[in-house]
């Protein structure tokens, strides 16, 4: 049985989004009971009034919200009753195996890394997110913005956490390719930085495929692909753009005359079909990866059905383990990575 | 009268696209002759077989091709007599208002630099293009990857050349509304380098209207777009795989099964509407900014329609004077700036 505790006052819309997104995901998931943390008199009667499933879950208690603009540092500081600070406790005490919050961002981040703290060998957490692809594939695009400047160091690790969860929830699928987001293919492109990145994961015992353009997130060639959070979030929403662009063109074509009217209603299987697999709701769950237990952040203006499915990336995460086997993954690749800059020490001091 | 230099031997397939792309353009302009550069055995050839209106075209003999995977050192040391170098000289002396070549990106780049030189106060050139957004509007983008690593100054330079270009297309437009591409709105955002920017430009004569998102690139909100070229070239890869992904992905769903296939023969004047709306060769020109000429680069792979709206660019430009207008523009933006700059060290001084 899988535990998750749910920030019920977090996102936009708060219980009103939170509360019919934790049922519809209880109703799809047996395997699964729900810690909901929020105001305990607010969060009972929105049970109360949909007819929730009790026995599935449990009401915590948390006499204070984090606002969705407040700063990052006011909410470590004044908000320790809050309904996203308590339900990241679950995790730390272990009273959960995973968190979700569609909370301020920053503030999250802040909590997370602040309560459960990085794994071993980590230096900061990156934010994560799976980018459907061609055939059905998801590529793992990381960091999206936690981190606008990064060492080399920094980058190595991003690609290792994100190589281990992709293998942690795809165990049978082989040794995850992982890819750098780069301007070009050959490895002497790029910026001093990623060139050096480039070299470090050479080395590294990673799948490593070597660099990747932006289209490679599509293509289903690469399973994961990094790159720093300043680049990561720039490329996040520019496909959030492209999409939505995308979308209301094919619209506009749609209702240019009566025939392509009557075009889109014989298209209408099709069309549903197609929005429906590029639905941003089912891509909600942000990952908040590095970290000494699994935070999912869902995208604070997202309904229920968003809700739900940032609910199903901390199940998946969980019920695979995720966090050990990231943990064991990121020891034993970074101890590998030590050997291999001991060895090239040592070859420097025999060349001296 | 515009005259344009084409570089006939550029591009994966050299003569067998860019001669009919070149004529399938003189067809739809009158206003304009072409000096087509390349081996004039097979140049006449070509135009020859096509029945060319030879009374608008000269052919410019050259000795040598400029190999797509050459490095651009060499292509500027061992290539002074290629098409390409030769269809830039054109532009150096006067003899075109602009040239137009699909081949190798970073030989052109390099031979375009060193042959016309940068206009006054421009320290590097950037490649620009402009991406279809919301509602038939155009958002010009730069640096697309001319220049991984820059300095604020440069960065600023690229938002002057991008606005003043925009500005010299469309003069009734208004001043060209420029944006920062950046993790978030809020001018504590990013790196220190786009911190700088916006400072920069903030103090500026441009119609700066701070950070944008990546989705902003489709909004219509902005005219310019700037990023260093490390950013910008992996926005550009990442829209061109995100496009390929969803038009495959509407694709394979109308294939589903026979009334989707059904709906597709109904929805095919929309669906062609659309595909010819988001036509990529439509958006072939990439502009070489920042130069004393004006150069288009057209994709290497693109067919005849593609280089002929690369052509289309070049001829918008010259007959825009884009390039007098830049310079002016340039001039009077950096003159502002060095006076900004010297009121704030004015203001330093008087401080101590």
């Amino acid at each position: 049985m899988i535990t998750l505790a749910v920030d019920a006052m977090g996102g936009d819309a708060g219980l009103a989004v939170t509360i019919p997104g934790a049922l519809l995901f209880l109703r799809q998931q047996a395997d699964v009971r729900l810690l909901i943390v929020g105001d305990e008199v607010q969060v009972r009667q929105a049970l109360e009034a949909a007819n929730a499933p009790m026995d599935r879950i449990q009401i915590v208690h948390a006499a204070q919200v984090v606002e969705m603009d407040e700063q990052p540092q006011s909410a470590l500081k004044n908000k320790k009753d809050s309904s996203m600070r308590i339900a990241v406790n679950q995790v730390k005490e272990g009273l959960a195996q995973a968190a979700v919050s569609a909370g301020n961002t920053g503030a999250l981040m802040a909590t997370a890394r602040f309560v459960l703290k990085t794994i071993q060998g980590i230096e900061r957490p990156a934010i994560a997110k799976f980018i459907p692809s061609q055939n059905g594939h998801m590529t793992l695009v990381l960091d999206l913005g936690a981190n606008v400047d990064c060492t080399p160091e920094q980058l190595v690790q991003f690609a290792v956490i994100g190589s281990e969860l992709v293998h942690a929830l795809y165990p049978n699928a082989g040794a995850p390719r992982v890819g750098l987001l780069n301007v070009g293919t050959e490895d002497i492109k790029g910026t001093d930085t990623v060139k050096q990145v480039f070299k470090l994961l050479s080395g590294s015992k990673l799948n490593f495929v070597g660099n990747v353009e932006g289209g490679s997130i599509f293509s289903g060639d690469v399973d994961v692909v990094v790159a720093d959070g300043f680049v990561g979030n720039i490329v996040l929403k520019t496909i959030e753009g492209a999409v939505r662009f995308m979308g209301s063109a094919i619209k506009q074509e749609f209702q240019t005359n009566l025939l392509t009217k009557l075009g889109a209603l014989a298209a209408m299987p099709a069309l549903k079909g197609f929005k429906n697999k590029l639905d941003p709701r089912k891509f909600n769950g942000a990952i908040f990866l590095g970290l000494r237990g699994v935070v999912i952040k869902s995208h604070g203006g997202t309904d229920a059905v968003g809700f739900s499915y940032a609910l199903e990336e901390a199940f998946h995460e969980a019920k695979a383990d995720s966090l050990t086997r990231i943990q064991q993954g990121v020891a034993d690749q970074l101890a590998h990575l030590a050997d291999k800059k001991l060895e090239v020490e040592q070859a420097a001091i025999n060349i001296d």
